[in-house]
């Protein structure tokens, strides 16, 4: 909710925008629906039956697909925070750690919301992701984990980007626990520190945002990321964010995405991954 | 959190305006706190536990009182309904049910967090709920129970208006249900239902906010109910408020009640408690 909330976040619904088919408060309702199964998570249930009841309680709203990718990253994160390891080690320990049941309960999850994602690999069609519950048989047929399904989608054969999310879980967490740090280093409240780190991993040189890529194509995407660095965004500075970034001239940024349908949800969802994990380690609100 | 999402609510946070010490994101945080306590009155816990729990984990962020008022008015409505009796019956059951150590926990909650609120009784200093757990020793030697400690703020000797939650609990929540009826009659979105309910409201005859009243003075609190009016509140009105109120006009009021440090905060608790009626009986996000 932190991660929606912080404005401006250019091309996604923030604080202060909207989208046409897609509200605010649709969010909020996304992010307490999804409080059930991430306290299983914390628990210690299987990241797959989590998964699922946390995008099965965050559908519980009329706007559809509101935090599905969030909850990918945020699922094994509140895990290994659960675990006592909230680190890069820790967090791979629990993906690498998923079963055949963990897949299953992903491809269950798709059945209680329509989410955007691409084509599936040319060699696996029986595994596309929008099959859903359809899908179970396929994965049980080829013995693939969730980690397994996670690699197949970055090393998507259609030539793009492969999956955002799906590269995080399957090396480490590399941006969220970059931006977790950035937003540490940074200074104000947390809001503002949200907006600056979204502006960061927009202009992110190692990965273009999958679903403008998948929208809008990889040129639109690297057009995006171009404009993120305009305004200061660059992960790889050591300077703080708050000295960088010009949250006016994002603002401005947010005008012109909103305008155009540019919507940079995977880079929402590293926000809402390094929000936790900045929290986690000492961040107030 | 819908409640202060809505905008505008003149004089309060909401999505668009922070207080100087209050913020937006301490709301949420709030709210989210609060769930813990809230989903042990759904399982039937004693109100007066649930509150202390609802207001401990409330207080879990570095705003201070952000929904105190709001969760007084929450647990019991929150008890009726998974009775299966959302009503000013079953409400005012859950209420007059209420014990001695109810009233102990209610006077614990006061612990966590500096609340504004009016003197005590002239005849029960002891009672002052200030006192937080201090007074739990009075409390068990008068005898009174959360009930009675409500009825004592409503008949406060001191010529206020008393507390307007305090008045909800003795006479069947009349407020929250008629906005809650009057949210369910409007159209659109959620959180611009939110927002004229708060007019409305604010606009009510029959009682003045509790906190404007505590913090400038009845006169100044009157003054606040008749700009209300002029931008078309009217909780009295069969009109949907969407006929009759102008958010443009509560945006300029919103700005004014801001500069002058009015803060209608019992106001917008009655419009949390209607807004979860309105959602049990049907409303969606």
């Amino acid at each position: 909710m932190l991660e929606v909330a912080g404005t401006p976040k250019p091309g996604n619904v923030d604080r202060r925008r909207d989208l046409d088919d897609l509200r605010f408060e649709q969010f909020l309702a996304g992010g307490v629906g999804s409080g059930r199964g991430l306290r299983r998570a914390a628990g210690g249930a299987p990241v797959g039956e989590a998964f699922e009841r946390a995008v099965d309680g965050m559908s519980q709203q009329s706007g559809g697909n509101t935090q599905f990718g969030c909850l990918l990253l945020l699922v094994p994160l509140v895990r290994a925070a659960a675990a006592g390891d909230l680190s890069p080690a820790g967090v791979t320990d629990v993906v690498e750690g998923t079963t055949v049941e963990d897949a299953a309960d992903f491809y269950r999850a798709f059945d209680h919301v329509a989410v955007a994602v691409g084509d599936p690999p040319a060699d696996a069609p029986d595994l596309d992701v929008r099959h859903g519950s359809d899908a179970v048989s396929a994965v049980r047929e080829r013995g693939v984990t969730l980690y397994d399904v996670m690699e197949l989608a970055v090393e998507r054969g259609d030539g793009s980007s492969g999956d955002g999310n799906a590269r995080e879980w399957v090396s480490g967490f590399p941006r969220t626990f970059r931006a977790a740090e950035s937003i540490g280093a940074d200074e104000g409240p947390v809001l503002d520190r949200a907006a600056r780190a979204f502006v960061d991993l927009l202009a992110d040189d190692a990965e273009l945002d999958t679903l403008v890529a998948t929208q809008h194509g990889p040129e639109r995407a690297r057009e995006v990321r171009r404009r993120a660095r305009e305004v200061g965004g660059d992960p790889q500075s050591t300077e703080p964010p708050v000295e960088r970034i010009d949250l006016d001239a994002a603002e401005a940024l947010a005008e012109e995405f909103a305008a155009d349908g540019v919507n940079p949800g995977t880079t929402a969802d590293a926000v809402a991954a390094a929000l936790f994990v900045a929290l986690e380690r000492g961040v107030t609100v």
